[in-house]
């Protein structure tokens, strides 16, 4: 049974209890034991037993080329982020009360990434921990509490994030507090997304105030990852943030999924649209793994949140996570994999514009760097064809290649291969892709 | 400047923005990168460079003796743990969207320790995003909102979890949805603890629904740490949570951290009361510093909250987590952990009640395993004396031990070193505690 959550994280994702490949013992155990929270890829799930590179390797040593999981965005099992690790793992592995030089080393590397005015960072264990503290620091220190997000945004886990997460949400509708407005696709705004956005942004703030509520965040990823990936023009964010600052709400950048170079024009996602963040927040890629987000932020609204109340978070920013953390920064520089990004990420999607032009069933192609989405469509209408989708995800599976769907319609294949892909590996995803489509002509 | 922080996970944390020793460059850096944020242990903090076993190194070279630290509980950098880490780093570390043997070897290893009621597990990077994930749970099948939790108790981080955590308030009062009653010591209830404990359950109960709430649960740390460590006697919690089932709430307990053997008793400190939770959170110890969490839960509350709501953890279960959870077990079999912290943890009380009988400013002395309280007190009055409890703490980093304290007053000693504690290291503790009295009379 395919898994309902509207949003589209979950295309492909089925719940386990309702699979029908009973015949395997570590599904049944899965089954078991997670029960109903048992989601998985695939109606006949995988087991990944080892991975390298953009590759993994399932049981049975079928190869997978990796196009979906942007948490291992410099490769899986990069042996200088294994080895940083384990040297630490073996000296000590306490929490940030006490001092330790990898963590400063780690942050100032970090903030000389960032805007001066973000001077400040807290590291914690995931991205919901980050965005969840981030939301608070904006309720305290705006004494607002409405919150605007994209229609089908996916901030995080905890109880104050999922309220503005609407593609977890499998039924009701949003709390008052949170307005969700049409995500920055050009089938909604046409041309100039820059000025649509922006009204959208002041007629939510509107609807909010009209609820009773002032505005504390307006919250988004600036690749829209769930919404469906809306990547350009470059710029079009500045007059929605304008707009919020207007109106005395801080702008919330969520860098979980565009953050570390994955663009490839920029570190961070919000650079594209020249615009400085309250907050960013950070995640998934920032320990290629090892379980490390962060949130950095202006030191006054730091301060004014923790005169109020204190925050400590035992796994955030420990020696390990620092050794973890750092690391990656290091491969992406040593290894250039920003830059990768942006010369592999731009052959492919050259490469599929071409395949668009012979077929009409690619509505759009779009993204930058190693973040690119694909709309599937139906040929004469254009419209969403979310069918298409699961099938090419089904398709390209029986190419060995891992990839996922976004968007309210689940139509846009979302690509975000490891940083470290080689122009090699794309054109196989490039045959791949083609391959299946003709197979589903 | 002390921090401060209410509740006493805080007595000896400071600001680093304002503490005195300016001249280390270390700290200078701490406090420009982490800024408000940036809560550190004791007036001059301590820069660890390594640690083994209960002991902990600066980067002077100077040992500590650590009887604060409760997440390394098998031991500092236990070598099993960091070689279970390290191969499996290496092998895959992706989410649980994929099957993977040991994430299923580790949640059926982990649920023979529970009731069987406790029937699915849910894996998670923090206790705070273990304990969220509770709260939301009780409130979607009781649907009520209303709280119970005691005076001082801390249950994590996130905004839903901070307003069940009074101890993390610098200010302010609970939400109306939350009623906080007295945490079970004899000073308030007497001898009949379990009466009493309960009455104030039923009143609390009353008052929630006095403000429109019906209770959705009854969180708490079954050894009630943060309000200062409350054992027994065994049993108490049970006319409480009857009260708490009766009114139709649930019973959540946060064995974050009682959990995993400590108590030397019972692998888990509700076991010591002889209750059923509703639902169990785990957390701090459970993969000895690697960050991993989660909940045991019946699967009829799991199934009836995940037809609402998806729930996905990125870091959550994955084969790294699973692997650093699962040595963790294995240590603790191997090594016979808890029987060892029932052995060294009942000598310690006793050389502790001994010194008791020699000396009017210990108040009490009480615990299970190796989770002890000591109360610091006025001689003549008995009253809580949280100043001597500070002297006594940094009386004892210059004997090179380091610990800290709990409870409303900050006078209670919170003894709680590695399980892997030996007798001569107990004796070490008593000796130097001894030392640091005689020089305060």
């Amino acid at each position: 049974m395919l898994n309902t959550t509207r949003g589209i994280l979950d295309m492909n994702s089925f719940d386990a209890q309702a699979l029908g490949d009973a015949d395997s013992p570590l599904l049944k155990k899965r089954q078991k034991n997670a029960g109903a929270a048992s989601v998985l890829f695939y109606e006949k799930p995988i087991e990944m037993v080892s991975a390298s590179g953009c590759w993994m390797v399932d049981a049975a040593g079928t190869k997978y080329l990796d196009f979906y999981n942007n948490v291992p965005s410099v490769g899986h099992c990069h042996p200088h982020v294994v080895k940083a690790i384990t040297d630490q793992l073996s000296l000590v592995n306490s929490h940030s009360r006490y001092l330790n030089e990898l963590t400063e080393t780690y942050v100032e590397k970090l903030k000389a990434t960032f805007p001066n005015e973000l001077d400040n960072v807290v590291m914690t264990c995931s991205g919901s921990e980050a965005n969840d503290l981030a939301m608070r620091i904006a309720t305290h220190n705006t004494k607002a509490e409405g919150f605007i997000v994209t229609e089908s945004a996916y901030h995080g886990n905890t109880e104050f994030v999922t309220k503005v997460s609407p593609s977890a949400f499998k039924s009701g509708k949003h709390p008052d507090h949170v307005v969700a407005i049409p995500a920055p696709s050009r089938r909604v705004y046409g041309d100039d997304v820059a000025t649509g956005f922006a009204e959208q942004i002041r007629l939510a703030i509107h609807k909010l105030q009209g609820r009773g509520y002032d505005i504390a965040a307006f919250i988004c990823d600036s690749i829209f990852s769930s919404d469906g990936i809306f990547s350009d023009p470059e710029g079009f964010l500045k007059p929605a943030i304008s707009a919020v600052h207007d109106a005395g709400g801080l702008y919330i950048a969520d860098e979980v999924q565009p953050g570390f170079g994955r663009t490839g024009d920029c570190f961070w996602g919000f650079q594209r649209h020249n615009v400085v963040p309250d907050i960013v927040t950070m995640g998934k890629p920032m320990g290629n793994g090892y379980p490390v987000a962060g949130m950095a932020v202006r030191s006054d609204l730091l301060n004014s949140f923790c005169n109020n109340v204190g925050y400590f978070n035992t796994f955030g920013g420990t020696p390990v996570a620092a050794a973890a953390a750092l690391s990656v920064l290091e491969v992406i520089e040593k290894e250039d994999l920003q830059h990768n990004a942006q010369k592999v990420g731009t052959y492919l999607k050259e490469k599929l514009i071409s395949l668009q032009e012979t077929d009409e069933r690619i509505g759009d192609v779009r993204g930058a760097g190693l973040f690119i989405g694909l709309d599937l469509c139906y040929p004469e209408s254009q419209e969403a064809n979310g069918v298409l989708a699961s099938q090419v995800i089904n398709g390209l599976r029986d190419e060995n290649i891992l990839i996922g769907a976004a968007g309210p319609y689940g139509h846009t294949l979302k690509i975000r291969p490891p940083l470290c892909l080689s122009i090699s590996e794309a054109d196989l995803f490039g045959d791949a892709i083609s391959r299946v489509l003709s197979k589903l002509k």
